[in-house]
């Protein structure tokens, strides 16, 4: 990930890539390279000491390091309150792509006698379903809630073995594995008459470089902590 | 459906609607009408004693309706047997398309790694998976194993409550059941690089006339019993 | 659509149907009734006399009457001025589903590179593209200029008559016209790596049923005049 | 492509790969190498003499390099009737699923009252539609054309600017063009209250390697001159 963001920061015009950072540099490197803005995709390990150094440099970060637990959440909010200037975004997903799928599911949930959702993922994916969808589940099935929703309608008396798919609070979610897949996933809404169908394909990582960039543009100009991406999409 | 097929039959340049023949009138009044072909959409309780009669008149029969059991069709048969120039088509489902997927399904279903089904139907359904569906993975099951294919890749391990479908003969199937839907199925074949889909979706009953006059105009040609639009589907 | 609207209404536990008001009836009745709120599906040669009446008389009104000029919208906001406490709801469209697809296409539109629009009808329809599809291109093409977009990558050199659709402002749409469609739309947006598609399939017009109830729920809540539902989307 | 179809050949158990000839190497370590078929994916400027000497060794081939003019094929039939047990395979694509593709839609031509094709492609395509596209669209039409079927019902009177796509044989073909596709075709056939849909969706050119080991697989078995994958699919 790292050396294609260091690509996509080099090929956007408004950019300049000042250093590149390898698990052999040390982070000096950056700040006498005049960094404004750190992108950290390191490891759990490493993230925490990366970010403290940056902030205290008053230099913005964006991190797409995972492993970033309420505790650790609280303490990167408390080393920002010494430097009231400086930007920290933290994202778990940087595809666009998806982060407005699950804007749009959202918004859609509480127009919607029923809704479902459809993931399909190459056969060697360990988790069924997946965290996208899951994820996705639960911001609809809290939409649903908060507008009074009533249980979707659902007449299946005789179900054989996992048919419906799996219920996550209230919402069903389906699991497709089959070679040529990579990761996709389809939120179908409906109610009578009409369906409405929000469907998101990635096919490779390159994907995520949009919503790193637009981290980056942002980031300058949020002072405090940013969490996902949400925020960034105005 | 009776009166659907009436006017399909009347709409057809190449065909004559010569009786229509509903429960309080006999079938005496199809032969003097001239009849050469009978349309059977009734139930499982008269259908046996229409088609014994239809065959010793010599005139040819299109059945759509249900529960034609082994022993129903040997009855047809042996009546079959003395009148060598009638024929009778019994079909489950005259709907071409729905048809045409199940062929072009178990046809592909060697040449790929992976193959799951996606049926989705309005939620008064009581059963899940849809019987379509069903029939479908057991054809594809079918192909597969005839041609000596090996299991498909499947790397799931932590699966939560069915989100991995229905097994139905080693074929995954899913079903979704949503307001705004009404009868769909899509066949997901896949292999490194590539996938093919076979997506069916039926709205209304009118979808089944083409296959009746396909029938129609078939049986007369076909002596003997033809189960199913298979054999009719050059 | 009038039928439609009263048993809409009718069914809905929150709401009451007090009158029914055909062309032969006259709008007395619905005051007499206790009417809060009037549903006009009338014809553009009645509606102005109706909001007028409505308006005078304190009621406030839900119309899906077409034929709204600049000219006539401006009245209708000279006649509100009088009465300010009651609101007018107009509104082209009254499928959520075709509306929600409209805003998260607008606001999707300038994070990706590429955008087309395919929308598919049944074949009796006289004009390519739809309407809808028209409005939606309308739609992005303004929030992608607004956003400073650059111009959509296309290398197409030989292009065979038309196979790259209508351009609409810059966006390119495909009308796809078969039998056994109804109306149905998809909006595919790209960026390296990953498509986000939004989907709207319309199978009749009992579809438009949950907007007219919206309108009639917030109407009450909103005075002065609300064009389209997107405001009461909230 | 070579080295993908050494690595394909490599790891199917069934077959052994004897011999990896580089622009730099003669073609007699093959023979040397007890080769029992060639796989020729080179150019049109090597192609023949490759040929012509498999042949005259009795070495199958299968052949994936393109500039096959009716005139080479003759050439090629010419010196098989020398070797009677020889068996060569040429074909323009070797990806089962599009092959499939095509074969299915030629086969549901003549059932459907309304066909059109929907080719999506990445931005950097030069020609639209594609050349596949454009093959389906004939196959169709001839399929249609030969089984008798009256023109597709079209009512459009008011067409902006190439909406309908390009009319090919009477077959609409619409070319979509968006970062972050790949190659994807879907075929959509329509009858009254029914649609069959076939698409087609090819990420990489992983996708050849199983058409490449069938043909492989089934040129021993085939003596002369085999063009396509359709016949190899029985």
């Amino acid at each position: 990930m790292g050396l294609e963001v260091c690509k996509a920061v080099d090929a956007a015009p408004d950019l300049d890539l000042v250093a590149l950072i390898d698990h052999n540099d040390t982070l000096a490197s950056a700040a006498s390279a005049g960094a404004r803005v750190l992108v950290d995709f390191t490891n759990p390990g490493v993230v925490m000491d990366n970010l403290k150094w940056a902030i205290d440099q008053g230099i913005h970060s964006v991190v797409g390091t995972s492993g970033f637990s309420q505790e650790r959440l609280d303490q990167v909010r408390g080393w920002l309150v010494e430097k009231p200037s400086v930007g920290v975004v933290i994202a778990p997903n940087f595809g666009i792509g998806a982060v407005l799928m699950m804007q749009f599911a959202a918004r859609a949930a509480r127009y919607f006698e029923s809704v479902e959702i459809i993931e399909q993922h190459h056969p060697r994916k360990l988790d069924a379903p997946s965290g996208t969808a899951t994820h996705t589940a639960r911001l609809i099935a809290d939409a649903r809630k908060a507008a009074g929703c009533p249980p979707m309608p659902d007449a299946t008396r005789e179900e054989f073995g996992g048919a419906r798919g799996a219920d996550v609070d209230g919402v069903r979610v389906h699991a497709v594995r089959a070679a040529g897949l990579v990761a996709h996933q389809e939120v179908l809404f409906g109610t009578a008459g009409e369906t409405l169908t929000i469907r998101h394909d990635s096919l490779d990582r390159s994907s995520f470089m949009p919503g790193v960039l637009l981290a980056i543009r942002e980031v300058v100009k949020r002072p405090g902590l940013t969490l996902g991406l949400d925020d960034l999409l105005a």
